[in-house]
């Protein structure tokens, strides 16, 4: 069983929280949010709450609140679920948690020390060293930095930081089950640097880093940014390293851009959630597309399980940066 | 009637001219290249001369080549085609050139002072501003710079730059006979930058630009660069000005690999090329595939006759970077 928490209540969460269930059996889904802001909130998609008949719901409470405003209320609810999420997912009575989205700024209003999710689940289960992986289709991303300024991800390549991100996508990839997998590593510059002639930090750090994990990790690269990623998402490596925020970012919206799930790796369970924000200026119109709802909750079943029992038996994972969303 | 260069004889580029063929009627593309070394090509390709029937060839001569090797006939060849091709085009005889792929070091081998197409199609027709458009189909990328590091091409973010490169993308939908496009500008930052929490290019230098060249162009952004491909692929945005080379080029390869399409803004006359180089590992063994050059020379023969007709009312571009491929 996954707990899905709704998000924001306000946002766009509920409604493809609420579109995504009949994809799920009742005994694989278990909602937490409001009960009462969610029940509310159906008749304006054209269902009732015969929706909710055999589901399991752990209703967080809280108050009523308007669609599509940054509020109070709004983000004490996401905050509240995110803690119930994560008490049930430490006592084992969840496999796995996939999230809809919440709001920066209205978990300030609540009075959140925490920004987002990622940070919010790091401090809530004392893990510092969370990555972020993305699954669309077959392409795989690892990203070895994320929110920070393109001149500063480039600063960060370093022959250690490289190396690490490597051994940690390895980790990740067998946190998630897949045997055998090969990691690539993304270069840096156009056309892979061509030898220095357009940038060097392939060969200054990024083949070196390759080549000390190679006795370690089937790992190959760096790869042109512009082939590589295609190459993934028609199988031929299990998870690409993508060096900063866009490139993959670039390469999985491109792909598909609804499809994306992100996965956090590193807490001592898998979280999953949508790749897209609250859409406050879309929030109930019933106009939201859920697929990404409907992935963030298929990887949580097909990989959350087995996840928890690896994590278990693995040794902490390390990684150079904290990913936040 | 357009121009179609051969290439190195020794790659796949007769291949994929050949197999592109039957697409177009025989007065509407004219052969340049070495007549026998084609001819030769044929039968692997499971073709007879029957396909040149009716069809125009300006033979150059040259000596036989092996396939699949760098050698300084097939240079010699590939030269003597484009330097053809230019005479024809600046004579009129031709519309437009569709070019396919030549090799570097081949041209160092024939003698040649020029390193690419587009250097050497600079250097005849005396144009020192060019510039280089993809167009995957409904997306269009102008990319501000290419051959440079990623550091570089992030040292060359300045308001001027921008500037001109809006400018100039501008006049590159102009060329086009694109009427009433809008032009969209990337950001260089994960999410635009987030107001300067991660990386202030965005505000100091792209969003000053865009607002200066508001006055003269309908152009928006800085946006991020995970979504503004997407959405001018699904025809929000006539072209996106790519910041370095990666960016645009792995949003046009995750879109379509096989069909994008390069073209060369600031000739007399309209170049258009495939996208990929000579493949020697495959040249000769009928595996290719001509999709790229199929869909190049039927942009040269889209958007030809109105470039020539417009770039010679118009002023001359001036880039502020000549792309190099």
């Amino acid at each position: 069983m996954i707990g899905v928490t709704l998000g924001d209540p306000s946002g766009i969460g509920p409604e493809i929280v609420a579109k995504s269930i009949r994809n799920f059996g009742t005994d694989q889904i278990l909602l937490i949010g409001s009960k009462e802001n969610f029940v509310n909130l159906l008749p304006v998609l054209k269902m009732d709450e015969r929706l909710l008949s055999g589901c399991k719901f752990v209703d967080v409470g809280g108050e009523r609140v308007s669609m599509g405003k940054i509020q109070k209320a709004g983000g004490e609810i996401a905050i509240k679920s995110i803690e119930v999420g994560v008490q049930m997912a430490m006592k084992n009575e969840i496999a796995a948690l996939a999230t809809a989205p919440i709001n920066k700024e209205a978990l300030r209003l609540a009075g959140s020390k925490y920004i987002d999710h990622t940070t919010m689940l790091a401090g809530l289960t004392g893990c510092k060293d969370v990555s972020t992986v993305f699954e669309t289709g077959n392409l795989r991303i690892f990203f070895m930095t994320k929110h920070i300024s393109l001149v500063e991800a480039c600063g960060q390549i370093s022959e250690e930081h490289v190396f690490q991100s490597i051994i940690n996508a390895s980790r990740c990839l067998d946190l998630l089950g897949i045997k055998g997998g090969k990691v690539a590593v993304a270069a840096l510059n156009p056309h892979s640097g061509e030898h220095g002639l357009m940038g060097n930090e392939e060969t200054l750090y990024i083949e070196p880093a390759i080549k000390r994990a190679h006795e370690l990790i089937n790992v190959e690269g760096p790869f042109p940014a512009d082939s590589v990623f295609y190459r993934a998402s028609k199988g031929e490596f299990s998870i690409v390293i993508s060096l900063y925020h866009d490139q993959g970012h670039i390469a999985a919206k491109m792909l598909d851009f609804y499809s994306t799930v992100s996965m956090n790796i590193g807490l001592p369970f898998l979280r999953t959630s949508v790749d897209h924000g609250t859409a406050f200026d879309i929030a109930g119109k019933n106009v939201a597309n859920e697929i990404s709802m409907v992935q963030a909750i298929e990887k949580a079943i097909k990989y959350g399980n087995g996840y928890r029992k690896k994590f278990a038996e693995m040794e902490p994972i390390t990684v150079g940066e904290l990913a936040i969303e």
